[in-house]
């Protein structure tokens, strides 16, 4: 039975439904629209992000990774504008009908999912259409009314704090690689107990959006997006964005442990990970007088900030190391086109 | 210049953002996200229906009416709700990059479209991929809290209307196929001058959502969904989802007249055509003590709607003639699966 694939649209729909309990607008996906009574006042904030096969993730990833990552890329925009999510759309694009096993790990993933991240899916479409897997998320949050916090409102003298830890997904993706392959070449020259691969693997197939910061960027940032394309390439664009520029101290760039570890064996490898997509960290510009409580209120919510540098008069980003040597990259980051 | 290909995300957002003036909260596509600040006293509407090409239009179809086509049949999904459009994201794939000449054409064919539906776009994004150029837009419909139309509340003994023609849209698809491959074989057997070939296609390139529709379904529909699938299909699944069955006069069935010369030289194709997708008319459940004003109203806005039947105890839909005989069907309509 798991392993027959869906034959309708309404099998698919009956399948997703139960992702609507507590959403009643979203009609048990049996309306062709979803209805959302907005918070009142609250202001609306709207992303979509779609992923596909082969360029987001690999078509034989475990459904309930490819469904988390659909919707947390999504989430972790919201999270940068200081807003809580609600309520998702999601537009589902098969090359091939699903068996009903791999929808239904699918539904699971994405159940655990919008608990963890507080929203529910409302609506939706489902084809098959030629081309790759695509999962199209456009998810809705709310924020007190003007309480956004945008992209282009970094000034001079700003401090640029990141979240969390940069590279381990570019790191993960490079090991899931492999292990595709059947291969463990990078995972013994990095020395890499089984553990520590398998976490940054997750890194890159389960990205975390940093929920609990929500608030935080809310109250204490001027400026805020998330690092989804390399955190030199974003960093860019909100200093063009904001008609500033940036001078970042590569030695503060925040390393997990296993990523240093990696990045002291193999020192070439810096500028590749740190410029690499996939962190969905937070990025923010933060006043002087705001950057003490910020930090704090970020580690007592249990995802520290780091102080990576300043903002400045003048446009673009420099990146350089303690001993004055700057930093250059091939690519900066991610483009899409 | 026209012909040189976009290079960048940037470039092509730097394209579409005129699409955003006059919506302050999509702060010019420089942002990750949008922002929408609901008006007071409504709920909002939400809608995402994908379009692709080799499904729901040709690679090689003329730049504005796949932007129309895009925009338009998620419109058509919000007037039968009756909401009133008023933003939109759209996530843009594309095979490879396309010229600045498609571009310029792709955004000055959403440009009228916006104008017409009366809404803006606020967000998307945009990406190369594998597979068909995809274009998935999210409508943002605004209605008076409480008075979206669902398709579920059709009682027995409502009447069952349909707005403009049927079929229009299948026999369009017939001749932009035959045309496309440089024959006119259909059209010729059809009798059809230059000018009614060409409407029939434009029906199917360029659909027309029933703005003037929307008011007049909150005030009188009882239920109500649009007719993209097939209207025997898509009253199958109103019918469903209210549990009522309905009875249909086949006689009844609004045929243009062009379409209705068609049908009278090739009776065996009205199953075919009246079962065929591309519609976008709006199928309604109306109380009987709303008929007349639904009609005079509808009649009124300069976009007829006809009685086709009416629906009863039971389920199901049966298509009849008046001289008793039953019409049946190969197939009832697209199922997307």
């Amino acid at each position: 039975m798991s392993e027959a694939r869906i034959t309708s649209e309404a099998e698919l729909i009956a399948l997703l439904a139960p992702l609507t309990r507590g959403a009643p607008g979203a009609l048990g996906l049996k309306d062709d629209c979803a209805r959302l009574t907005p918070k009142s006042g609250c202001d609306l904030v709207l992303k979509t992000d779609p992923v596909r096969a082969g360029v987001h993730f690999f078509e034989d990833d475990p459904p309930t990774a490819i469904a988390c990552k659909s919707l947390a890329v999504n989430v972790s925009d919201l999270v940068a504008k200081g807003a809580e999510p609600v309520a998702y759309l999601m537009a589902l694009s098969f090359p091939e009908a699903p068996t009903h096993q791999w929808v239904a790990e699918f539904v699971r993933g994405l159940h655990e999912a919008q608990t963890e991240f507080g929203c529910h899916l409302i609506g939706g479409d489902t084809d098959r259409a030629g081309g790759p897997l695509s999962i199209t998320v456009t998810v809705i949050g709310e924020v007190a009314a003007g309480r956004m916090v945008r992209r282009d409102t970094a000034r001079a003298g700003d401090a640029v704090y990141v979240s969390g830890h940069l590279g381990d997904a570019a790191l993960g993706l490079m090991l899931h690689r492999e292990a595709r392959d059947g291969r463990m070449a990078l995972r013994n020259r990095w020395g890499l107990a089984d553990s520590a691969a398998i976490e940054l693997m997750k890194r890159y197939m389960r990205p975390t959006p940093r929920l609990s910061l929500s608030a935080i960027v809310r109250d204490h940032a001027r400026a805020s997006m998330d690092v989804s394309d390399g955190v030199v390439k974003d960093l860019e664009r909100m200093c063009k964005a904001s008609g500033v520029g940036a001078d970042v101290d590569a030695d503060r760039l925040p390393l997990s442990p296993v990523a240093a570890g990696v990045l002291q064996r193999e020192t070439d490898l810096f500028a590749r990970v740190v410029s690499a997509g996939d962190d969905y960290e937070i990025l923010t510009a933060v006043a002087p007088d705001q950057c003490a409580a910020f930090e704090a209120a970020s580690a007592s919510a249990g995802t520290p900030v780091t102080l990576i540098g300043q903002f400045r008069a003048g446009d673009g980003v420099a990146v350089t190391r303690m001993d004055g040597t700057a930093v250059t990259f091939d690519r900066k980051g991610w483009d899409h086109f």
